[in-house]
């Protein structure tokens, strides 16, 4: 972060800031290169496959991939398993005929959709939402499927190991775990990408592919900092230091949460649970905003639930290190101790 | 820059970074009205029109806005001036009836098309690439249109004083004159905004008027960064002061150009003229290297043209100060000394 702050007002000898660099520079094109190459590295993606910087969001890209990967009769299949996947769905019905092959919803979303048997041998792709932030859902491995899957990682990419070859495309929004809002991330096999003829151009992977994300001006600074945060993933070890991790953070809150009944997780099966979002409840409202309040008193922030679920959600994603959840765990104890 | 540098790693007092603020707390909320009143109150904005800050681009918006404005048979209107309103018109082709309605080519976009009689009466809008950054053509007024204007406005925006009812809608990437690359500002007449069914919601102009441009996670840096630039702009004294110093800076550097042989401005017509971009020539391409080469020498940074257009090209956005147009006109005369 103390390197980004200085790289802000002069960049190395450039005599100008990272932030006002042209798109069409040396520098920036060196700073693309490296991000790009770093990707690669860390996740083991080979040139079968592009790697893309754009923007959109998580929630531009749902429309924007039947747009890329179907053809507007084209089955796609669906599986829902929260918030995020609904969302994604209504994006890709207009482009495609988005089908459902499973939905949690009857749960509330707290297990992850059984096994889905009937996806279409002829679909163009299965989607998930590999890790459902709101309700703290994530697929402990990929789901069977008969043709490609395309995973939403925004909120668990680069969090664990993972094999490319089981995936068509990933997209993830960077704000997470690769660097700041702004940026989306587009991983996709080559060989799948056949854009409709009305396809927005900033969102055509083709053409993207083809100018190196520069189709039109590219969110400079956003990729700079997901270059930064890349290069400090690899001095921590890569993804399997943070799969390690992530895995001990997730198991102090769980083992916790499991031995108390003050707190009530949302998600109960081990086989659905999410080790980056973890949802949970208290007796009521008061005692949420109280519990909130003393933890915004000890440094504690950002621990109110997403609007759609309520409660406290813990986010560990891989900026978080495991002081941060014994801190929590700590105040939670003394909450129940006081309150329960 | 530098309060944005400090703010990067510590915020007021929010034991935060501005980049890490979740789009969702209070603090952002402020920022983000902050910008909306600055721009509203800087461009005289009413209510009747929204203020939207957005990602994609003007080349993203450029397909936005027939899925906001027309449905899919409606006719749409385009005045071809250059580059970039050759590219709105390709992405707006797939999603209405687009029809040309002037084009300049015929002098290879050295003057402005002549004015329209043609519209339809009919059209759901007039589209207008305000000013033309590659051939460096700007409209002095308006052209007359029986239909609201669409203008793309991302080079000119804040550098002169309008009439906001002029206009049906204004859309501008935010890297000229309002900040950095990553948002895209749009104001739009509100009555004029009837997205089509398969409009992305990231692009529904009325879903995110709506979701105060957070239907998703919109760009937290980029809207701060704005912020800081147009209360720059309004401590400089707002557009009319932007407008009396642009005026000067391209006084300056034209009077120069038409008063020299060995440089050719790409546009003659001064009635054409962009105050903003300023592309001319050299004899041949070793000229033209060596200009460069010379300037950088000198820490004049920026200046080649554009590669569809080649040869020099000065770009006056606001934040260029007049001594630095009389360090290039410097520059240029001694040049011009040296090898002419």
């Amino acid at each position: 972060m103390y390197e980004a702050q200085a790289a802000f007002c002069e960049f190395r000898d450039w005599r100008t800031s990272v932030m006002e660099i042209s798109h069409r520079s040396d520098e920036f094109m060196e700073i693309y290169h490296d991000a790009e190459a770093q990707l690669r590295r860390l996740m083991g993606i080979g040139d079968d496959y592009a790697v893309l910087f754009l923007t959109g969001g998580a929630t531009g890209h749902a429309a924007a991939i039947p747009l890329n990967l179907a053809a507007a009769g084209d089955t796609a299949a669906y599986l829902i398993s929260g918030h995020w996947s609904r969302r994604a769905l209504s994006e890709a019905k207009p482009h495609c005929c988005a089908q459902v092959v499973g939905d949690s919803g009857e749960t509330e979303y707290a297990t992850l959709p059984a096994a889905a048997a009937d996806i279409p041998a002829d679909a163009a792709y299965l989607h998930i939402v590999e890790n459902e932030t709101v309700h703290g859902l994530e697929y402990p491995q990929l789901p069977e499927s008969p043709v490609p899957i395309v995973s939403d990682m925004s909120s668990n990419i680069i969090t664990r190991r993972l094999d490319i070859s089981d995936y068509g495309l990933i997209y993830a929004g960077a704000q997470k775990n690769l660097g700041i809002t702004g940026v989306t991330i587009v991983i996709v096999r080559r060989d799948l990408v056949k854009p409709q003829p009305h396809t927005p151009s900033v969102w055509d992977y083709q053409k993207q592919q083809k100018a190196e994300s520069m189709y039109n001006t590219p969110p400079v600074f956003q990729i700079y900092m997901t270059g930064r945060v890349l290069a400090w993933t690899e001095q921590m070890g890569g993804i399997a230091a943070m799969e390690k991790a992530n895995a001990a953070k997730a198991k102090l809150l769980y083992d916790y949460l499991d031995s108390s009944s003050f707190y009530r997780p949302h998600v109960k099966d081990s086989g659905s649970r999410s080790r980056i979002n973890i949802p949970f409840f208290l007796a009521d409202e008061q005692l949420t905003a109280d519990f909130l309040a003393a933890a915004e008193a000890r440094g504690l922030l950002g621990l109110k639930g997403h609007a759609v679920l309520g409660g406290i959600r813990a986010s560990l994603y891989n900026s978080m290190p495991l002081a941060g959840v014994a801190a929590l765990v700590e105040h939670m104890r003394d909450f129940e101790q006081q309150r329960g």
